[in-house]
């Protein structure tokens, strides 16, 4: 389980980690109570992971096509500052955020599930997608990852950034 | 992963997908909630799938033999304008369908996971079962998906319907 | 997938079908809501299993070591008459069963998972086990299903008892 | 399925066996419920395993670095008495245990899952991970469990402490 060369080049620059939330931070189910809210199923690793990422300055962003009190809630626990939900457009918010942050397409590192995801994979400068994906996304994709959808897809791809850029990770075994 | 040709010979003139919900939209799961009502688990996937049926001009209808708030509410974000709850006969409900969209039995898709189901099966065109399914449905199924019901496995079909009438889903990538 | 010689022998005679809950109608797992209180989580394969055995005459027995207002709807659901819940001493409960249905222990099959389960289990006339069982309860079930505990596994039993019965269920498929 | 010689010489003396909740008691899915609080997902199998070493004499503690209303329900069931929630720095929870069990590090067993856990695992006399554990917690851990976290990965290690110390579970039977 180790990334190739050719991966680990295109990790070494990234710089954000935008990423979908429904079969992404998500294995892609929808918990609909009986007054229609979700109950939105996230993952400790997953939350690790992006809490070193932030931590070692990488910028983490969440770009969302569905819109729920429970994710708006897990956006504030791991401190997501960049979180645009209820998108229809993709694409159009990943330039906004590029503009905000001023940080290149190429040092971005996103992950994604479905065809809205498509038009930002091909513009970052790497992008993977969980097995759970759609066919489309998963031909499109620099990598798979190992692990599903919302059981540790996107801590993997942390795990590779911090690795690619020999990232400190010590302060967070105490 | 791809169908036979007799299977997509099948799918190419397809008018209507019929859906059950329970192990086939869901995995089968009920989640009971304390006071007996139910929590309903769907699947993005799934859903973009219906969509997209739906805008190429596919109608797409739901028949359960169960019902349920969340499932009213999943079936209204879905705009499934046929949805037919809390069916006991679902061979009635199927006719009673065919009347009101004037499409044939031939014309349609179905897909189905337990006993209630086979009749309808062994009247469309083309009928489809997930894994999950139980045995006698594995057997009368044309089709079984890769994956489970609730997991993807609509999506499926519906990707099968989208490949063989070479339908257009480039307003789904931006 | 088919029963030996001597499991179908046992099946031949069941007259009464006796189930733990947790582990066996559900996957094991305990959702705990903030306040304490649970959501169980069924399967509708498990359901139509139990239904048709009932019609069939065959009666069905809960026997569970906890209990919940979740779990009660879900009996009533059923029609589930024999259920009993908080049992710390399964034997004594079956014992009760046995005198007040008139059936004798080797009439009766039993679904377990766990070390509570075991005295009954050495009782009956067929008891079986989810994969997911215990390591003491796996070793002494007459057979292991092949789907796990709230994923189909009581349905599987169900129609192992059907077709050993040759009972008729053609009643279910309109 | 069975341990090795020196795994079975490390839990011949194991007075304590301390659990995280997230990752090993649940299986790391975080259920945020529309208000912001959580759903826990345990497990019967652990539960029956943690309270039979309970009886059995066997220190049960648990360190979790979240804290939850569900979970604090779930350890009352259980009957936890060292229950630490919400820990940033799990080492110093660990010594100040230790210190009021008189119990040794060498003398404790620890189940982890991600890289807060591995300063405690480098310290006790036995420790394990579930196979969902992150890459670095796999690599540290004495043995990796078969199940996984919250499907019944804590009941593995409390049957293999039960095994090593010849611990009598006939009253559990009835």
């Amino acid at each position: 389980m180790t990334t190739t060369f050719i991966t680990e080049h295109r990790l070494k620059n990234i710089k954000m980690l935008i990423l979908d939330i429904d079969g992404v931070l998500t294995d892609g189910r929808i918990y609909l109570l009986p007054d229609g809210n979700e109950v939105k199923v996230f993952n400790t690793l997953d939350g690790h992971g992006i809490k070193m990422l932030q931590r070692a300055g990488v910028e983490v962003a969440v770009i969302s096509g569905r819109s729920s009190p429970a994710a708006e809630h897990r956006m504030q626990q791991l401190g997501v500052q960049h979180y645009y939900s209820g998108v229809t457009n993709k694409i159009a918010a990943f330039k906004e955020l590029l503009k905000k942050t001023h940080i290149t397409a190429e040092e971005c590192a996103y992950v994604g599930d479905d065809l809205p995801d498509l038009p930002i994979m091909n513009e970052v400068g790497f992008c993977a997608a969980p097995p759970n994906a759609c066919e489309a996304v998963l031909h499109s994709a620099h990598f798979i990852t190992r692990k599903g959808g919302g059981e540790g897809a996107v801590r993997e791809i942390c795990d590779f950034i911090i690795a690619a850029q020999n990232m400190d990770t010590e302060p967070f075994l105490a």
